[in-house]
């Protein structure tokens, strides 16, 4: 680890994890004149590029994580990997750390998330935890196949998720070996995400309920506002995510992801960061997420998440086949001079999140279809 | 010198200087994936506390220019002070320069931009070279006191430039023993800038027209589009400018500042980069004035120069007494969550530009209030 040759001028913010999310939360700290420092597992890593201040070390060393913070006014997260228990330690030194242990670990650990949205009267699934194929069978036996089998730590974009359709699928998923727990199949209408801010002195902003459309348990495309959305739903959806971030002391950002359902609202994930749901909001609100999650970690007066047009749409670009995307930005600027790409610095590996793409306007079949294009051109060459 | 730990995935611009130009440049090139690298004064520049590959360096010499353009796609300039001939070399080495040594001579050198605009007919105040009092005096003959002498090169924000009502002041002028010419002095009604962007390969963009109020030769306000301008003037002043472009081969990012006069418009100065009259589309626009220049100088397709809102009002945060600009964040923030805040990671100096706000709106008293109060209350710690 080294220091930076420079005097900070502006406040400190930390940031553990040097992927995409802390790379975008450059761009509004440049404004903000907060200066971001990163701990990295390597320089040449998404936010490593474009951090000066990068420092590179394990998250899952407390020493290295207190060397880390030393200096820092906040401390926030990239991902939600770093020990729970390091975490309260670093509180423990005096340090200020948003989100802190006790908020996080629900996004740590869906059983403990389950118990907790339970107890705070949160619309859940029917669930429980088990230990072995028999408390799945039996489980199944009161709420009806599929059961699905999630790993209650660690899982993301649809890893550590197992759809079981009878008792064989079940034995096969627990051949993984890691703790699991079961949910209740939810057979859903679409899903929906709600992004919330709330700060150390409570004060909370919520952004427009959003429609995720999933393919292969991969977010592809985020839809702000949510199309044909009850308004009472969207009320009440803002006021569950803003009940779990108050209930569970969320300082920084809470995403979360329901499930809209013929019955209501269902939770579905929770996720303590920035998040893919919000990319939008870089220039389809006035504050983007990026900025909103710095305000909030600094304990400074929240933004307006004020939309800046009718409709704003979202397109992740996954990496394909053809490692070169920048010999294809010329077609896509060309084609619509208005749509907003971003890549993350990342090398181009099939599956793999590489940037997004952003269109805004009053139209959402046409909004939709110039994300689409330039999404599909970006990464596949493909007219659509 | 050193290279960054890192090899580059996106094209790499190279920008000679590290001022908040290049420093809000950093916001769309971690978007758009390109790489940017700085040659600095010192580490502790503006720009240089956001942009890794920063590069310690001297722009008045040639070998150490030459050493920093090793690897780029493309040079450009935060500043008009590097020499016309290194340029040309640089050039001459095979770098694709922009703007380039042709063109960017008309932004260091006021006397060849009078010739030149001169000759393609753009209006311009009357003006002479002038070598001695002598001159000054025929010259005011002619044309009547008062008579504005300017600096050739060298000078900006209001600096390098005498408003002589008589002989006595003439004289005093010329005792700075800098190269000088003179212009009539023109009776404006107020201020206006045009920003335009063109491409290597020609594609011209206009941004709207924007009123710039200055105060002791120093912009304090931009309010975007300027109010009340005739529809014809304002495409006058915009076909003036991307003529300019044109003729002079700009690439990158020119702004023209005018003067709105009882006779018409008339070109009072260039600028070939970003430029503060255009710190308003970092929100005002679909697509930044950064943004764009990085386009225009990797000679990608231009970017919808559209307006966000119906207005859009900057106001400069110039240094004042006190130092510490990040106590008094809290009161703006609360006061107006749509307020935009802009610092440059500058330290505090008396009449610096250290930063700017933004207010976007439909009603443009309003919108003026709030970025004035944001502006004096960050400065000076006023309510106003």
């Amino acid at each position: 680890m080294s220091s930076p040759s420079y005097r900070p001028i502006g406040p400190v913010v930390g940031v553990v994890g040097a992927g995409q999310l802390a790379r975008m939360t450059q761009q509004p700290a440049i404004a903000l004149g907060v200066e971001l420092r990163v701990l990295a597992n390597a320089l040449d890593e998404s936010a490593a590029r474009v951090i000066v201040d990068t420092r590179v070390g394990d998250y899952r060393d407390l020493s290295e994580l207190r060397e880390f913070a030393k200096g820092c006014d906040a401390i926030t997260f990239d991902h939600e990997h770093v020990p729970t228990e390091h975490i309260r330690e670093l509180a423990a030194d005096g340090h200020a750390v948003h989100p802190g242990a006790d908020a996080l670990v629900h996004a740590q650990d869906k059983a403990v998330m389950r118990e907790r949205l339970t107890a705070i009267g949160a619309p859940c699934p029917a669930w429980s935890r088990v230990a072995e194929p028999g408390d799945v069978e039996r489980f199944a036996a009161e709420h009806g196949w599929p059961v699905v089998l999630k790993a209650v730590r660690g899982g993301y974009d649809g890893r550590g998720v197992w759809v079981c359709r009878d008792a064989a699928q079940v034995r096969e998923a627990f051949q993984s070996g890691i703790p699991l727990m079961a949910e209740a199949f939810v057979p859903f209408e679409r899903e929906l995400a709600v992004l919330v801010a709330r700060s150390p002195h409570g004060q909370g902003v919520s952004y427009p309920v959003v429609e995720t459309v999933q393919e292969d348990g991969i977010c592809v495309e985020v839809i702000a506002p949510a199309p044909m959305l009850d308004s009472e739903d969207a009320a009440q959806a803002q006021r569950i995510a803003l009940k779990i971030a108050h209930e569970l002391g969320v300082t920084g950002l809470l995403a979360v992801e329901m499930f809209e359902t013929e019955h209501g609202l269902v939770v579905n994930e929770l996720a303590m960061r920035p998040h893919n749901s919000g990319h939008w909001t870089i220039e389809g609100a006035l504050t983007s997420q990026f900025e909103q999650h710095l305000r909030a970690v600094l304990d400074l007066p929240l933004g307006s998440p004020t939309m800046t047009a009718p409709y704003v749409v979202m397109a992740n670009l996954l990496g394909g086949d053809d490692p070169d995307l920048f010999k294809r930005y010329e077609h896509v600027m060309a084609h619509d001079p208005a749509v907003k790409v971003h890549f993350y610095g990342k090398d181009v590996r099939p599956g793999r999140k590489i940037g997004h793409v952003t269109a805004l306007g009053k139209d959402l079949d046409e909004v939709r279809a110039r994300a689409r294009h330039a999404a599909v051109y970006l990464t596949t060459g493909e007219y659509t």
